[in-house]
């Protein structure tokens, strides 16, 4: 049987394990032009969290009682499709089943001896084209500026943070744990880190790390965190708005000062990043990370998941910055 | 005797007339190279407002007990000045004076002859060019995208407003009065109009004025009505920063809804717009506004005060929205 995880229930504010549920379908057969495919690793994701709401946004919502989809790499265990071998591995947008078909389309080849699989879901996957297309089409930081990270510790952030380093600004990180912003500075490279959780006065912390302002702010998780950023704005930065994991969960829509005095009296911009806008520059940006990991100027962290069945409770993690890097599980 | 109106107090909350006292000074006499110029018309702006309180921001502050400053027209009387001789008009940002001396930096020359002199106060001039700039370098109109305004019967929103029907837009204006919005349909072209004072839920009826939803949102308000327009941006829309009326009185730090989860998933742009950015572009957008003036398809009211004594008052009445077009006190 051929195990695959459906959204129960849309959840209501935190996502809980009983909004997930795990049902057993037959095993998929394949026809002529289709492959069969073993789930190896399954990418979780804040942005998930948007879909399982019933309301319009950049990427349609996930069904009720239908499998929940994310990025994913699986292996080929057997095909009768021209384009695919047993034994390929391909990324994509995939079920969360064990096993299931597919007809190639949207299936992209990774090559194993390159990078460990787990990294064309991170660092050389949507986590990574995020943060160098996010960072550099919006923030667009130039050598000498600050570039503020929220969300430092994640996978997008890490990344951020270390192409700000490669790209000659002082890179200031924010993270949630004492041990986390300890690994931003020793093994990302971070000139400086906060952790909000122990800070009372966020917007006194960031003027202390950026003595020369903020220039470019990657924010991950908006809230408060975002407000203490915003009041040591430069004039003319520039702002990534890439994720708001705080308001993820809200149920109520979530108040606080209102920013358009900050954005106006800085000339400074705001800008949404959504990776399909930027499908176009995948292969540039794909090659300039390759390149970097290469060279070891990029490191990347995971934190991995064992089995199938935890892939729920993974996901739930995120809300808890269980994370370190980029959260994967692997079958 | 020269009257000049100085700073008394920096005002708490929203200014008042003991803010400012009107005192006399010897008239100035000139020299070599200086002109004396007298004041023919005075501009009054919300931003002024923002100067008067003690804070860092793109415009220094003014200072306690010496005269406000803002965009005049004024007549050369007396001149020592070889690019300048009497009877010429002039504008540029001066002080709040009968009558003053100056050495003719950061004067422009006027031609009365080609406008009514305090057009260039208005249309033709700093707000013209604020109106112009920001909607074309910012907002980026497309032909048939939906253009809302807010503050769109002041002296910025109704050249916006007109740019945007000039520019092929369905343009939606939001305004404080009735007289306002039939004004704005009935002598600027607006599509629609929304008077926010009489409207309940701003969101419901910017849906309902704007069925195809929002592209371009330029915002002279903030607060309550920007948070009604931006439940109903369009993917890719552009909000134009280029004011915060509702906020330059406050006191305490306005909250309101977290707008970040609204940018990020309309992939939307908000910039900061300060019309000192733009100068290397102000003759091209000169030449624009001019050459439709002349045309007819740009229009302007003015309400005119009468009186040197009277501007901080008509300063005030800004924050009260009884200014339709720009507000200008006449010498």
């Amino acid at each position: 049987m051929n195990r695959t995880i459906i959204l129960n229930n849309r959840p209501a504010g935190r996502p809980q394990l009983n909004d997930f549920k795990t049902i057993e379908e037959e095993m998929p057969l394949i026809q002529d032009n289709e492959v069969l495919l073993k789930t190896r690793f399954v990418s979780v994701d804040p942005y998930l969290r948007g879909r399982m709401n019933d309301t319009k946004s950049y990427i349609a919502p996930f069904q009720l009682n239908k499998p929940i989809s994310s990025g994913m790499i699986a292996e080929v265990t057997e095909s009768r499709h021209p384009g695919f071998k047993q034994g390929d591995f391909v990324t994509g947008m995939l079920e969360w089943k064990e096993f299931q078909k597919s007809n190639g389309q949207g299936l992209t080849p990774v090559d194993a001896t390159k990078a460990p699989l787990s990294a064309y879901l991170g660092v050389l996957g949507m986590t990574g084209l995020t943060a160098y297309l996010g960072l550099t089409e919006i923030g667009a930081p130039k050598s000498g500026e600050t570039l503020v990270v929220s969300g430092a510790a994640g996978a997008v952030g890490s990344v951020v943070g270390q192409i700000g380093k490669i790209m000659g600004c002082r890179v200031v990180g924010i993270a949630g744990t004492d041990e986390k912003t300890a690994m931003l500075k020793s093994d990302f490279g971070f000139d400086e880190a906060i952790n909000y959780h122990t800070t009372a006065d966020m917007s006194q912390a960031i003027a202390k790390a950026c003595p020369e302002g903020v220039d470019v702010y990657f924010d991950n998780v908006g809230g408060t965190i975002t407000d203490g950023v915003l009041a040591n704005l430069n004039k003319f930065a520039r702002i990534v708005v890439c994720g708001s994991i705080s308001a993820y969960n809200a149920t109520t829509m979530p108040t606080g000062p209102r920013l358009e005095p900050f954005i106006l009296k800085n000339s400074a911009l705001m800008q949404g990043f959504i990776i399909g806008n930027y499908s176009g520059k995948f292969p540039e940006a794909f090659q300039k990370l390759s390149l970097w990991l290469k060279e070891g100027k990029l490191t990347y962290k995971e934190t991995i998941v064992e089995g199938f069945e935890n892939t729920p409770q993974a996901f739930i993690d995120l809300f808890d910055g269980k994370n370190k890097g980029k959260m994967i599980v692997k079958i």
